[in-house]
């Protein structure tokens, strides 16, 4: 999945990925109002209200895009209705041919471990039967309960040919609390990232000098990626926090190796909710998607004229 | 939601939680049999047998027992039917008067941490209405992102009277590989203890010297309960990996406190499938919930024998 995932890029000339990080307050008032008369308001008219709203998108950017990102908590809040709109999304993205990155940043020990890789990467037997289940091609994983945790992932993934993000430096202000504390003489998130990589050391692409055993570190910290890009060379970094959570294409460079690839960098508010930003409020409401693609045609030219 | 775990636990003088995570060999054949008779071989027929046996536990239990602690992988491996049967069995515990602790592990950062504890332990806003999603009494939650993934869920927890218990050193033996790195003098897991004491201090019972943000530290390290009794002397820790994962009565003793109280002690494996094991194998399949039963009772007696 990782050599789809680097095709994709190269077709699409946009190390990006959309996060289909959906809330009610996003979705245009005309589909909320049509799904609140369909099912009354109800977590069932969430459900398809938000589904609406991702489909939307993804007819509109589909061809420009490498991934899409769907953040499981914004759809496990509105309960099982939420999930299964999480699930049509997984399925919508990949017929239109696109890398879905499931981030549920799930992470516990042994058969629990094992228990979520096949949740969301892999495969369940019941009685005579192998079946699917929310089918994603990668996962992000926290690393906080070590190999044990992480094992059952890269068992799975190796198995169905899927891939993993390994949590080391994520994005928000406070991250530093645990994930920045020295030792021997090096910070924790150095610590993963070299677990990481060899965590992926194995698990190479065929075809290309990557690992389908990624890492996740923030744009918001961009002097961070030069140190990462060295500790995990073959490790492909899924790079969140641009634009509204402030990071820029410059800022973006030292999360790339030379031959252009090595990262790929998420946008989610910034582009689902373009149309009610200041830059892109011209297309109205009405025309939401439109307002997300010209918002991923201009992520794309920053973040590649960067790189150029 | 601390007051009525401990008063739970006072009326069934009983420190213990039965960790509800079925998988499909946990299952009585004739049960699983009649599922797939009327679902077929499907995840439906899955999600089905797993909530007919927590049903047979929960019924020949209730009454013996403070807390059940599902674990949401367990659930998530069987898809959209596996979280409804989660839903059933949350539901159907509390309405026998249980406190269920959701067994989810989430942690993720701002607005997303957000959506999961609203998911778990809180309300969503529908149009003019106000939703229950999952409504656990408790949930598990990871800290590697910090305050930021934490306070989300605390917020919360004070609105909606909840609580969190927050990994601090986990059961499995990988664990150490970065929870027992030392960092100034001290391994990591304490510093993440000294948070989980901090952020707890000012959302105390107002009836008991404990809070509501609880901590999980394994069974599996019974020489790490005393230090982290000592830096979080309010802290309620939530105890897993007694029994199957090695973890016995007279190991957890310092976990507790001199009042008797503060740690709470999972099984899962020993108690809802003691009927496979060799010391209740005479209940047989078709009595599985009164095995059941016989274990925790035997489990409450090491327990509070090792306590006396």
């Amino acid at each position: 999945m990782i050599d789809k995932l680097i095709e994709n890029i190269k077709k699409t000339n946009a190390p990006l990925v959309v996060g289909l990080d959906p809330t009610m307050k996003f979705v245009p008032e005309s589909i909320q109002k049509q799904c609140f008369e369909e099912y009354g308001e109800t977590l069932e008219a969430a459900g398809e209200a938000i589904w609406r709203f991702n489909k939307g998108i993804l007819d509109a950017t589909y061809d420009i895009i490498p991934a899409v990102k769907p953040q499981i908590a914004m759809y496990e809040q509105f309960g099982i209705p939420g999930l299964m709109a999480f699930k049509k999304t997984v399925d919508y993205a990949k017929e239109k041919g696109l890398v879905v990155i499931g981030d549920v940043k799930r992470g516990d020990i042994g058969s629990t471990s094992s228990a979520y890789a096949i949740a969301h990467l892999g495969k369940i037997k019941i009685g005579t039967k192998t079946v699917s289940v929310f089918d994603e091609d990668f996962a992000t994983v926290n690393p906080y309960l070590g190999t044990d945790g992480i094992k059952p992932f890269v068992d799975v993934c190796k198995e169905e040919k899927k891939g993993i993000f390994v949590l080391v430096k994520t994005s928000n202000p406070s991250s530093g609390e645990f994930q920045d504390r020295v030792i021997d003489g090096a910070p924790l998130y150095e610590h993963v990232g070299k677990k990481v990589a060899a965590w992926g050391e194995e698990h190479m692409s065929k075809q290309y000098p990557y690992s389908y055993v990624g890492a996740v570190a923030g744009a918001t910290y961009p002097q961070i990626g030069k140190v990462l890009r060295e500790i995990m060379p073959h490790t492909f970094i899924l790079v969140p926090g641009y634009g509204a959570q402030g990071g820029k294409g410059k800022d973006l460079v030292q999360f790339f190796n030379k031959d252009g690839l090595g990262a790929i960098i998420n946008s989610s508010r910034g582009i689902i909710a373009a149309y009610q930003s200041e830059a892109y409020k011209e297309f109205g409401e009405e025309n939401y998607a439109l307002a997300s693609r010209k918002a991923v045609e201009d992520m794309a030219a920053d973040i590649m004229g960067a790189l150029n």
